[in-house]
């Protein structure tokens, strides 16, 4: 039994809010459970150096979490001087995650950055962050459109996140922080909305677990996918 | 005629969320028109060294903003490195100013810290952050009083904030980011329900101003504090 | 009785020693009683990013304390690898204070930077660095007019500082530092020479204080800005 | 055909010079092909604070490359003043990695770093380090049986790790440099001697890929294992 | 003939003005001609942590350069976040050179930190920091042995500093800047007053030298610390 | 009795292992007994700001050592966030060192930087990496030739370095670890190889010493630098 009495395949109740930013190009709020973090898109003119005059644009993504996001308190990053090494890590997976569907090509020789900020944290916050972030994406490019810049949208394919576990032996979707704390395998699965992987991250926890365990994650995850990305298109519009 | 098409001695639209954050000791969400700042405190055991072994305990701040709060991204400070000396300055405001209505010694040793996080800026934000804030450290108090671990409350008078100008040669009360970039003088007022002085920070904007128009700026702040303290009284249920 | 003996409406001892550097463009080392501070000015090309090719040039402040300026020693910010909120606070009140009073169109495209050190302090440390600063900069900009650099002078005003403050109940002019740690309430005036407001900041301490108290400092801090406008104009040679 | 001239399913000549460190309690310089990492173990007594008291050690990991261990140089972290995202996602995985197979209880309140230091990159670095980390943790495990301060080996199973790739649509083991630069999809591997999985990391390049892909690389990596596996077995004298 | 008309055996004009600082326990602020550096000395119970519990204290210094010191401004080492390696290796040099001629056991477990800023700069500040140092050193030793801390003076020989070179193919006694320069060898000489060496620097500048010079530099370096140690001894009432 | 064995004038077991790297245009492993450091040269187009559009080129040296190069490891100083100082010194001693046998002119506008990374430590690390950093510098120069890209080697002398110091009251050469620690005296000598001076730092431990003995000091480094340049000789294939 899950501590959220949820079955085994069921993610946690999601809401996107599309355009919730006043500022952004594009934005969305998404709520997984507990989990909400907010993901707004930049569209700056100019790209880092290693792409100047290449005629590409560049996708990268922040990540940060509100200091009582979580259940104690956290240090912010900003006071310390320095975002950790699991932020980090973070915010270059969201990143990886955004390019694999952009043509930068077509995008044009400017950036997009997308912060993902968490506001309050229950366990997958980067996989909230990916799901969101695309949202938010989808819109700037929009803007992009709707003011004659690009001709072509450079988006290639859809792409949502989501983490399963192994919970008391029991494979699990979309894991809540109560989950994540007890379980002895943790995967994220970044996919497109038609099952091709992006990124696959799959961490056993203490000690190492069968092949078996982690394809039976696959599978949820494939099943999370699906509806995360049918709320996506709702989100889109589309 | 302001921008926004208010009266001089108008507040923008006002809420107060409290209980905004299911995490944190206390929290508000504070919204002044389209300034939104998330406000949470959390009560930590242990003072800072220079309290140790004095049986008081401490009240401090930080600030920040998300980096798409604003009309341009602005660069993330935890990417940066380090914290601007504005926003140093911010939250050096907002906690002399919640000290000064709090009895350290009656607080005993313990800390507790308020987050304020600008999720949308629209001018204003340090003053909303104070008035916010406010009721935050209220319902941590509160937390502090259920438990039983102290007997009676520190908190010894109710602050807000607001900020005034001279706008197009208009004294006028509650700036909104366009009124501010435009005003010649810029004034935030800290003070108690009741109108007395906690902080007073009046700047002229590119020339010298004359005495009088600093008092019409005073006397519109009383005004606005008035209506935020009662504002506040709501959301703490008194 | 004030521990310095003076007046309440009395100054400490002040010295202008303008020209105390050798390599500046402008220099001035203000003693105020034991708060010693030496301010240089130094003209260089080019401007910050944000204001190149607008015609304008710029001003801007560095404040910092010799390690043992102070009774214990505080630790040298170079070797801690940050300024202290309190020092970057100051450095912006210096930098805002001299450009309120320079057209910055008719400076051209070069910055002023006034350094404030001090050598020894006994408090008002902030506003002793704005009152030397401004005599700094005038050399400066003596200095480009005899170069001819520049037609017309961009200083537009005459800048003075000084702190004021509730002590023993009795609003006092020119806090030391022994006033200074035990007054009810603090409040630094930058003012022009004829009585004008440039900054104001005013804060209570411990607790909140009523409004006669504050507009008492003030008619103390017009007073003490015309004797510091004075000694200002000797050093200046006018 | 791979640049390397290798079949699909091979690794690149492999070297374990165990105990190359003069001082180190365990050490071992790995040689893959032509990226070659030094991997010291450290015994430090004392633990990271949240473990204190818990009677439980710490395995943890740092990394870094020799500025000009890659084909052009690459800024020295040390100079530069941090770590990059990168640097700090590898050292995180490689300790993650050997925790997995680790019993922190039995090692008791004591810390082993390993430090894995590129002095030659090709490609494979991380993988490379945590095979090497491994056989450098093994010896300072006996170093800590032999001189009786533990009595029973805290290790429990043996980790190695391996890349594999897609390159020009064919899947391939072991992936250097030029590989690594042209392939569709990365992923690396990091499983014990017995095929169970510690970490997966898998990253489409470009555009996403199949499942059947993920899969064969998967197959592949199995083979990989054992033949280091082996490798290590010898360098450890089993 | 040197630009500043001195003989090549000629010191600069000294002047040691020790108990310039209000605050310090010792300090001495040094003048050899345009060079003018403020050596306060601190002394605070308790040890770096590699000393604790030894019984022996430790002497150390920082240094500092005021950013208009010098003909063109400097950037101010607080504001970059870091010193540079000058500075660190000029603060290494002074503090070495103070505890070679100090009993660190008869110190007792405190420290003395001397800071040594440099207010005007031409060339020498190094030595002359040294040589104020020293000063006041004597005085905070003299401190501690006043209020009976400790019983016996742990200083057990005088220092002084002093730089020669070969300008123009001279060699030259006390450098100023437009000599420093210009020389085609710089030493530093770390000598007590009796002659033995504490330190010497020595540096070819654009080409190696002949041995001949570097003992030609040491004989008039000898000379120069005879004086120094006389003015020094003045200074000391001794 | 040295520890070692070693004869005063002995130097320790010498290796110059040039062209250890395979990617550097320069490079040598050297190793001094236990001490072992591989230095690398790598050309870059380009000049610092300072040498813009003069023609000119530079030469530049950083330093590192391995975390347990050392008997007991010491934090690596990418995760503490910067350089000591004693590795900022060291660095700065070996580009100039390089610089003063390097015509600029003839080098042209771009930069040669001599990395120096410690493998192993026991004593002499910079005097080795000067040692070793002069050899890759003959093969990076070589290789500009080799493409033409310079006409005249502009490297005009040879330079060695070795360090010599008091031990047990005897003057001995080229000090491993134990002697170090131990001597009452420790002089760094960077010569060229007919024995002209390019630096000399010498440091009494503890107490100053007398001329001679500095003296016999240099005379057993004008010993060792000739058969370290035969060495360097022999590397460079002359």
């Amino acid at each position: 039994m899950r501590p959220s009495k949820r079955q085994p395949d069921s993610l946690r109740p999601l809401i996107l809010n599309a355009g919730f930013s006043r500022n952004a190009e594009g934005s969305c709020l998404i709520q997984c459970g507990n989990t909400h973090v907010i993901c707004t898109a930049t569209i700056e003119s100019g790209v880092p150096s290693f792409l100047k005059n290449t005629g590409k644009g560049w996708v990268t993504a922040e990540y940060g979490m509100l200091p009582r996001s979580t259940n104690s308190r956290i240090p912010r990053e900003a006071a310390k001087g320095k975002q950790s090494g699991r932020t980090q890590e973070i915010q270059r997976l969201i990143g990886r995650s955004l390019r694999s569907v952009v043509d930068l090509k077509l995008l044009g020789e400017r950036q997009i950055t997308i912060d993902c900020d968490v506001i309050e944290a229950d366990g997958g916050t980067r996989t909230a962050s990916i799901t969101g972030a695309y949202v938010a994406l989808h819109y700037a490019v929009g803007s992009l459109l709707k003011a004659g810049l690009i001709k072509q949208s450079p988006i290639t394919g859809q792409v949502a996140a989501v983490s399963c576990g192994i919970y008391k032996g029991v494979p699990v979707l979309d894991l809540d922080y109560d989950e994540d704390s007890a379980a002895t395998m943790d995967a994220n699965f970044v996919l497109t909305a038609d099952g091709r992987i992006i990124e696959i991250q799959c961490t056993a926890e203490e000690k190492p677990v069968e092949e078996e365990q982690f394809s039976a994650l696959f599978a949820l995850a494939k099943l999370g996918i699906k509806e995360l990305a049918e709320a996506q298109k709702k989100a889109m519009g589309l």
